[in-house]
């Protein structure tokens, strides 16, 4: 896949502009929609696809949020440009599978525009979804607000006085929306206070995923919140509620990195370096090595052990050393058992470009 | 204790000038001699070491091969002091131990020349050495052999017409001669073709220890390989004979390291690399893993893997890791928990000097 063709390439949150970007690395949200009177997903024939696809496709044209988007039919893409797209977390794990399974007529399709995504024919009719850089809930709500009223007045939005959206699946009725914050928790887990942390979340009704979303394990320390419940609450109750506990777990977080630092300078030092002496020197790294020592030199930046590293550069790193985004700038396959030679040669090649002092 | 005293330091085989450096470390010889009507070391009273003492110093004055060289009594030195010179190999671990502990009348003391040692009321009343840079048995033989002869003028050397130099423990009877080589072999290690090389040099007279003689263990693949009888072959024949068998280890080493190249080249790459990832990064390092580290990174060197770094380094880094030497460069006791961070630092900063290209 041509990256360049997608807009911005969907990577603006990796810049690591964003507040509190040391430790939250992105802010995510998204919007289940479905139309009036077509079969919900897994119901749905060939035919009812075609037609949400139709018109998704002329609501998005006159929409002016998504101005100047792209448009990519699943069905068009090989395994690794539908994967690559899933790493760049811009389809669900589900719609890259799905594309090109029923013999080109899945309907499953993506649509990009600048920060903002969405999903066709997935689990719903529509996902609408954006990715904001750092903490950045408010922000990246607003940017996706206008995207959806804009595509409501276009479209028959299945939409029920009583229960709100309707939804294929009832766990994301109501708002329709899930919110989630990626979170590097290193301090935490090092401190083994983490479990704590994350059984209070189920307490006040967010939940917590891996790198992937739903299923997926935590690598490298790297945690996605997010709310549980979708119903009974408004967008920005949920935004807010979820906002607050993501600020706790930050404080907490950066509570553990100081306690770490106190009591165990040596022992942390010493583990953020060899992270970034094993990345620096490697010449062959698995996905999940990578994340953990990626863990560690970005808990080192963050605790300023490491100097002249950016966060930017650690994000990069994060995302294009994924299989698909390998196999994509070495044109290679993502099942290539050298593709953790030319993951080690990528990161090396970051990391030298950066150069940081050795102190 | 003032490095600069020691004559040459007695580092000069670290320079890695001699014949195949890059394998054979250093080549040692020692010949035990003791005085005739002088009880041995076991039932030696004060007197008779401080007789022993009193003769060998004034023989070692009179010597040409001992010209501009030094004297050191263990009693006068403290615990780190001694381990120092046993780090430095230019005492033996009993003498190491013994001096200072019978009040100030030990009696122990060691002679330093140029490359030329002798060590005085160890096992035997006498035990001269030589330590040369790589494979050169013969030429360490040529010095040693000076030395031997211009004291044996001077003492009265016991010696018995059938069995030759008389010695405390009987083993060393003979030509009184350990020849060792101090040799890397981590080819053989990764191919698992040691434990058949080692077998094989018991069956040919050869024996093998670790890094710092009987009774120390092998870390980071350095072995010594040294004859086992002393007697019943003149001294030429025993070397000749070691020699050739460590030609032929080298060999079988080379292979080895060959094989690894053709059948593992990324595997070994990435091991030798990851070795100088830590110890150019890590803050905190023991004298064993360390050893092991280095020896990744000679395997590199010896490789051409790795370019920029000199095996003259290597070597120091070899000797200058020891807790005895760190605790002298930075004026700590050698048992200081903080030694591991001071190794650390001290690779790093001889590494960062030579600054290896990270290729």
């Amino acid at each position: 896949m041509d990256l360049t063709l997608i807009p911005d390439g969907g990577l603006a949150w990796l810049d690591a502009s964003g507040p509190l970007a040391h430790v939250v690395l992105s802010s995510r949200i998204r919007l289940a929609r479905n139309l009036e009177g077509i079969r919900f997903a897994v119901r749905a024939r060939d035919a009812d696809r075609r037609r949400v696809l139709d018109l998704v496709d002329a609501a998005w044209q006159r929409s002016a949020a998504a101005r100047g988007g792209a448009r990519f039919l699943l069905d068009d893409l090989g395994p690794d440009d539908r994967q690559l797209l899933h790493e760049r977390h811009l389809v669900s794990k589900e719609l890259a599978a799905a594309g090109g399974e029923r013999g080109g007529s899945s309907g499953a399709a993506v649509y990009l525009a600048g920060s903002l995504g969405l999903m066709v024919n997935e689990e719903d009719h529509l996902r609408l979804q954006t990715l904001h850089s750092g903490f950045g809930l408010t922000q990246a709500y607003g940017a996706l607000e206008r995207l959806d009223s804009e595509l409501g007045v276009a479209l028959p939005v299945a939409f029920h006085p009583e229960f709100g959206y309707l939804t294929a699946c009832p766990t994301n009725a109501g708002t329709g929306l899930r919110a989630s914050v990626l979170i590097h928790l290193p301090g935490l887990v090092l401190t083994k206070e983490i479990s704590k942390v994350l059984q209070g979340l189920s307490q006040v009704g967010l939940t917590f995923r891996g790198l992937y979303g739903e299923g997926s394990e935590v690598v490298g320390n790297f945690f996605q919140l997010s709310n549980q419940t979708t119903l009974g609450k408004s967008e920005e109750e949920l935004l807010d509620h979820l906002g607050k506990i993501v600020r706790q777990v930050v404080a907490y977080e950066e509570q553990a990195r100081q306690v770490l630092l106190r009591d165990a300078p040596t022992i942390i030092e010493d583990k953020v370096w060899r992270a970034y002496g094993l990345l620096r020197h490697a010449r062959s790294l698995s996905f999940d090595e990578a994340m953990n020592l990626l863990s560690g030199v970005r808990l080192g930046v963050g605790l300023k052990l490491i100097a002249g590293l950016s966060v930017y550069t650690l994000n990069k790193l994060l995302i294009f050393t994924q299989p698909a985004h390998l196999a994509a700038l070495e044109v290679r396959s993502a099942n290539d058992p050298e593709l953790r030679a030319t993951r080690a040669a990528y990161v090396r090649r970051l990391l030298d470009a950066e150069a940081a002092p050795p102190a």
